[in-house]
């Protein structure tokens, strides 16, 4: 059975919310826990929160312009890893309710929107392949690597989430 | 028209690793570039060379695996930005060989491999979703980050590529 739009987006992106807040789980239980929300990895990059706001933005983005649907606007209000939690539940509550029938067919749907200074016009194929896909993992991964260099005890099968493994021979 | 496994795997990862050469690119012109390649987050992760080697070999495993044929070995001997987009292009050279009626169908296919201790046992769907998308652009991002963090003026156009933009208004 080919792939569905649906089956090539959401349940990845929910995966990734999912891995994502296990992730800042550990981060939560740091003992500089509170300079963490505000840690980055260069001057003018966005910080931890920031990551996790832009992870929650691409997810929902994705959902609301795929189905056609309002796209519901969450503040950057975030200074907690409890308030950051709260915004990926939300966000994936958001995602869950979007209905395979509302986002199969939106291959070739344009999706234009605005980003800085431009808009950007891609197909629902070219959106979630050449913007969701590298853009949503950019932020997760970034996440992920700033704990890790603040010296958060968190592994790569934290990021990745549970996989079908059987012991090898 | 659905979309094709083709589509939803070689086309992006050929992208993404076009997008990681061009990142390389201004890493390479860094007064520091020869101790770039050996910078990491923190000292039990990869290195900048390691992450380029692990986006390589996530993606000629997904080539490999879901068209079913033989995938090449690649030692993991690059010390140098150069040999480093050697590495890429010769990634990129395999992927462009697999024609897509070689992919496409893939969906349900079993696909079993060793990784560490264990054996992961996936459909060409769930590898392709759970494992080669968030494992490539997690490898991909973290070179990324290595550099920004090191002070190279890369951008996140430049890990994300040209995108169709007009200006707006």
């Amino acid at each position: 059975m080919p792939l569905s739009m649906y089956q090539a987006s959401i349940p990845l992106l929910v995966r990734g919310l999912d891995n994502l807040s296990a992730v800042l789980k550990k981060g939560a239980a740091h003992p500089d826990a509170a300079a963490l929300v505000e840690a980055r990895l260069a001057p003018d990059m966005f910080t931890l929160a920031g990551q996790v706001q832009r992870a929650s933005d691409t997810a929902k983005g994705c959902a609301a312009r795929l189905a056609g649907i309002d796209n519901p606007g969450f503040p950057d209000t975030e200074t907690s890893f409890a308030q950051l939690q709260e915004r990926i539940a939300r966000t994936i509550d958001f995602l869950n309710g979007v209905k395979p029938a509302q986002i199969d067919g939106s291959e070739d749907k344009a999706i234009s929107f605005k980003a800085g200074p431009y808009i950007l016009n891609f197909t629902g194929t070219s959106y979630l392949t050449t913007f969701v896909m590298p853009n949503f993992f950019f932020h997760a991964t970034t996440a992920y690597d700033i704990l890790r260099h603040k010296g958060v005890a968190v592994g790569k099968m934290d990021y990745l989430g549970a996989l079908p493994a059987q012991p090898a021979g």
